[in-house]
Order: C-alpha cells, then sequence, then structure tokens
C-alpha cells in the first residue's frame, strides 16, 4: 500500500523457546533474518520481558521456595500457589495493596501487580521475575544489534499490566535503550497557537502497546517486534523515567 | 516493504479546521481520498476527541462563564484561568482529588485530569469538553464511513490522558464503535500448556495510544488515524468496558 508515512508494527514469529544463557539480540538477529526484514536507523524492537527473564535466569524454581506464613495465609484470597506468593513477597520492594491481588512497586520504581512475577510463558512449576536492569537488558540487545546489522535502533523491553481505573492489561516499557521514553512538547503551539495541554507523551509506553497488542492472540508467543516509522526522540534514556514518584502521583 | 503481517498506522494530515456541524465521518472520507487511501474491512479509524468535540459543539465560549467562589479559589493553585476551573467543576461528576491538577470522574465513570476540559487545539477563549456520547460518536462515523465507502471498519474517539503511578500521556478510547474494546483471552494456553496470565487486553486503548503517539509533534494536528492490522474483536461495544468501578479497583 502506498500513500503516507506510517508506523509499522511487525510481530516476528518463530522464535525458539529461550532458555538460560540464550544471546537475546542474537535470537532477534536470526528472527529478522528469518522474516527476509532488514534494519532500518530507527527502528524501534519491542521485546516482552518473559524471554528477557529466561535468557538471564531471572527464574525462580517454585519446588525450591518454602513458603512462610504469611505467604500461606495470604495465598488462597490471591487464588495462588503459596510458594508463588512467597516469591512475590520477596520481590516487592513495598507491597501497597492486598485484596485478591497484591499491588506492588517493584525496587526498579514500577507500581505493578504481584511484583512482575509470572507463571506464564515459563515451564510448569516455575516463575518468571522482572529482569533486575531493564534499562542494562535492552542496551545489551541494541548493542547486539549493532554489532552484527551495523544499524542503530532503540530496544525497549516490555510487560503487559493492570493499570488504575481502567479494565485490561496494556504493554508498558520496562526498559529502554537508544531512545527518550518521554516526548516534551513543552513551548509546541496547538493549531491555534496556544500552548498544547498534553505537554508531555509516554511515547515508549505507546510503542510497547501497540507492539504488545500484536504479540499474538497466544499471549507473548510473539516476544519480538519490530516498529518501524515510530515518532519518538533519539538518544540516551531509562524506563525510571515513565515512574511517577510517589510524592508527585496525582491520582492516588 | 514485504514480509509477515502487520499493524499499520497511518496518520492523515491535511484535515480543515472542524467547525460546529461539521460531519466528522465526511472529513475523514475525504482525508483518505486525499491521500488515496480506500479503506479495508477491520480497519480501524482513530478520531481525536477535540474535532470530535467541535462538530458536536460540546465547547464553551469562556467569556460567557461566571467562576464561583470555588473556582476563583482554586485557580491559582492549579494554574489556570478561573473560568475554566469553573467549566471543569461542572463536568465533574465528582472530584477525586484537588493539588495541582483536579484529578475527576467524569458522568460516563472516566478518571481524568479536569473532566477532559481541555484549551488546546480550539480558539482563543474556548474550551473543548468531552463528547456527550463518545460511544455514539464513533457509530455516526462509523454509519458514514458504511454509507459512502460501503466498508465496515471499527472507529475509535481518543483523548490524551495522564495516568496513576506513570509519567507522560497516553491516548486511551473513550468511544468505540465496532469493536469489543477488550480482547479476553481466559482459557487460552501459553507456550507451556499453561494459563495465560495477562487474560483481558484492551485493544481499543493499545490501539488509540498507538494512533495517537504518530498524531504529530504537535500535539493534535493530525486527528484521524487509520490503523490496518489490528488485533480485536469486531462487534458491539462500549467504551465503558474500560472503566474499571470503583468497588474493583485494584490499586486506588
Amino acid at each position: 500500500m502506498s500513500g503516507p508515512p506510517r508506523m509499522e508494527v511487525i510481530p516476528l514469529p518463530g522464535l525458539p523457546l529461550v532458555k538460560r544463557g540464550d544471546d537475546v539480540g542474537e535470537l532477534v538477529v536470526r528472527a529478522l533474518r528469518s522474516h527476509g526484514l532488514s534494519l532500518q536507523p530507527g527502528d524501534v524492537l519491542v521485546v516482552a520481558q518473559s524471554i528477557v527473564s529466561k535468557a538471564e535466569g531471572a527464574v525462580v524454581d517454585l519446588r525450591k521456595i518454602r513458603p512462610s506464613e504469611v505467604a500461606k495465609r495470604l495465598a488462597p484470597r490471591l487464588g495462588k500457589d503459596a510458594r508463588e506468593v512467597e516469591v512475590v513477597l520477596r520481590e516487592a520492594g513495598e507491597i501497597l495493596r492486598a485484596s485478591h491481588v497484591l499491588i506492588t512497586r517493584t525496587e526498579h520504581g514500577f507500581v505493578c501487580a504481584n511484583a512482575g512475577v509470572d507463571h506464564s510463558n515459563v515451564e510448569k512449576d516455575r516463575v518468571t521475575l522482572l529482569p533486575r536492569d531493564p534499562d542494562g537488558s535492552a542496551e545489551k540487545i541494541r548493542r547486539t544489534l549493532r554489532e552484527k546489522l551495523g544499524v542503530e535502533v532503540a530496544v525497549i523491553i516490555s510487560d503487559t499490566q493492570g493499570r488504575a481505573f481502567r479494565t485490561g492489561c496494556l504493554g508498558v516499557a520496562i526498559g529502554v535503550a537508544g531512545m527518550r521514553p518521554l516526548l516534551d512538547l513543552r513551548g509546541r503551539k496547538d493549531l491555534y497557537g496556544k500552548e498544547l495541554r498534553a505537554t508531555v507523551l509516554a511515547q515508549a509506553d505507546a510503542i510497547a502497546a501497540a507492539a504488545v497488542s500484536v504479540m499474538g492472540e497466544a499471549g507473548e508467543g510473539t516476544p519480538v517486534v519490530l516498529v518501524r516509522g515510530a515518532v519518538y526522540e533519539k538518544g540516551r534514556g531509562s524506563a525510571r523515567e515513565l515512574v511517577r514518584s510517589r510524592e508527585k502521583d496525582l491520582f492516588s
């Protein structure tokens, strides 16, 4: 289809199951090649947290976990295995709310359910944790792509999370490299020469949301998505810029 | 570029400034034609709230507003014109928090800043309100596209909003037609045959976020975006399904 410039959001199916020690950047290179795709400067690769965690060994074997009394007490209400609850409690920097899910603030600062501990897309009796340093994970993939393909791209590590006030889950960026996650429009004018209202756009989250929406109806069955033509500012950045400090949170 | 199936997010620049009484569906038809684009079944048109509100006359002339004492008292702290604050107070079904922004629940149920009252992308001394019935607005555009172009599409009315716990604004769906806003994956299995964790995806919000991210660095300078290849379920739906009831809100 010809016509005006556009953003293309291209899932790359067919990745092998990822194991500890795998080089995710290398897997992305192979996935691109298998689909006959070459990278262009400014492309964004969105990579699901699940495969990054597995490659980095951020996986816990529940058979080795002895749940605490607190975890055992919480488990029935949460409808979860007490050993998984124990892992959540260990991972959570802070528990913000404990009803039928645990709303937590992770050590990274992200507010999300269950500290990002996930039993889907990993072997039985195992859970994935969020990567320890998701920006670092993104940078490592970015470096591999530059070395192997000679192209400067941005990389986003995505997670799929619920949110306050609205139903359903959405992809968000938990790690970035090669991009500013926020696009600051302060000082720009609207069509009528007036200040814009929505002056700072969370472009990394928007790109992650777009990518996760096509990762396949099988959840994270396609954990790598190429995004071409996205609007963002190149440069150094951290997904922590997307975290609103508790003091500045407007809603809670 | 050939290769695997993809989602394309195509902004349609060049729309005229929208006035009260304009037929937004007709404007979309003309925008598509001017870009040489024809619609395909399953396409999604994302239309910014600002032009829908203007076409529907959901615009308030601040020169006719006499601010209440409450509005006058709040205005300096909010850094806003007291008349605009007065409009926010009238529009808000409920004020959830009043710090340096007013966090409100609108009559539609949406939790957002300033009840969606917006002074950008409209003439001086005027503000736009959210459309009264954004699903109805979306359905009207959808009907026009079907009548004029003979194609069944989905339509999303988008707004650009801040969110709890995270910085930056993101496009969200405040009205939908021809689609289910949520994609329910309950019962489906992951790569390892286990239940998926993130079982309900907010696809209408993901598509809105993608569209708003390319609406132009000039904010809502390009208020119509064609999205092709999005993953969603066709059918009847309402953006109110994206609103989490107060009772079920997990985070607050």
